[in-house]
């Protein structure tokens, strides 16, 4: 007999709900980074905290997770705090924090979306299908990798001492095991890049995301609708100054939704 | 004789310093929007209260600035906290209050620059002079406009039903009259557009930001190079979807210095 067992993902981002709108988690190793757990991660866990607060209305819009200081191993408390409803949005602050202090601070919106003009600008960057690409092995010390199955199309992990002139990386990604899409998984996917210094320069160097704003496009019903397929990532650098660089990001669907806009500034030592 | 008189933007944006973190401030006829001040002289008012705050270190390298409602004509509050100092950077939050409760509330990262390896990868948009190109005259019921001199490459103020296929705006942009350029100011450039959604729809239509995130390039001295000189601003729209679309935008130097990146997520009613 087979039991159903939860995915690691939610267990990384199960919460207890200790009012007052203070949840209580706890690091997993399955989502540990060199230092901390991934920032993908603790945004997501963020995202389900809210979307547990029994004020909460409508699906997220737009996040910003600033991340302050390592999350230790162990429990975390994030506290949310609705700061303002409006007829169709919702403002919220959230803090995670630990004995020694605040580690992660966020903004976000959620929202009901309504019948409106719509249209997608952006165009899909040209990928083969995620079989026809080789599957890469996440490397040993970044134990969270090895919960996405990673297929690049351009811009993969780069060989040791080989600069690029491009820092833009393309992939399929999906969780693995497989588990279908939803906004704290699409949180997650949105910071599954590696740092863009790593490909310009042709080596790893000591870099870590500061601050990620994720645009969510959809709505729950469009996420499902993506099921547990490969999603289509994309991120560039516009500007690497002096200790901090930018990202932008694309997550696609399969069927050529754009899920999510996402935007990020990165510390890093060269 | 002719005496010194403040510029308007630095009468907007002054603060009382009333101890623990709280400064108070003043809206002012000159930046009123349709509905409450203009975002960018909201957001510029953080960026000044942080700076000001005496725990503050290094100068300013993300923001992100949530609007819940109108800030209303008369006094409010701007409360900063410093979550956490780190070597190199810190990590703020602010919220903008009045007597309705809060406004505005709003993340930020200050940082210490230093020697790294650097590349801007983005290309500078093509654009001729801006004396070359026509002066707008801003519409009668936006008063922030008149603060600024815009000029034009693409993308202007829709003509009434002339719908756009693109929804990219590049335009010349100083303060008017000529002020130095520093980070309050360039704060507010950052949300100098339009909404994207009349350039597509070719009509003015109910819209208005709910978050703008801004990253910079540039210490206060490379900003400062750039003097009272145009910069060259340019914006685009990633997906517009049922009720909220996204906006990307670059600041550049005169002499081709990326000044900051800028992204926000835009309520609209169509």
């Amino acid at each position: 007999m087979t039991m159903p067992t939860t995915h690691a993902f939610d267990t990384a981002i199960s919460l207890s709900d200790n009012d007052n709108g203070h949840f209580a988690g706890h690091t997993t190793p399955e989502y540990a980074n060199m230092v901390g757990p991934f920032g993908g991660v603790t945004a997501a866990a963020v995202v389900r905290a809210i979307s547990r607060h029994p004020d909460r209305i409508g699906e997220p819009v737009a996040l910003t997770v600033n991340y302050l200081a390592p999350v230790n191993d162990g429990t975390f408390d994030i506290a949310v705090r609705a700061a303002r409803t409006n007829r169709t949005n919702q403002h919220w602050t959230a803090e995670v924090s630990q004995d020694h202090g605040p580690t992660t601070t966020a903004t976000a919106v959620f929202g009901v979306r309504r019948d409106a003009w719509s249209d997608t600008e952006l165009t899909m960057p040209d990928a083969p299908a995620p079989e026809t690409l080789s599957h890469t092995t996440a490397p040993e010390m970044v134990p969270w990798m090895r919960n996405y199955d990673m297929h690049y199309v351009r811009g993969g992990l780069p060989a040791e001492s080989e600069e690029s002139a491009s820092s833009t990386t393309t992939l399929w990604v999906r969780q693995r095991p497989s588990r279908v899409l939803d906004f704290p998984a699409l949180t997650a996917i949105s910071d599954v890049f590696y740092p863009r210094v790593f490909l310009r320069r042709g080596r790893m160097l000591p870099a870590g995301t500061i601050s990620l704003t994720t645009y969510f496009h959809v709505d729950g019903a469009e996420l499902a609708e993506q099921g547990t397929d490969y999603v289509l990532a994309s991120a560039h650098a516009q500007r690497f100054a002096r200790g901090y660089f930018d990202q932008t990001a694309q997550i696609w669907g399969r069927n050529g939704t754009l899920l999510a806009t996402s935007h990020q500034i990165v510390y890093y030592k060269d």
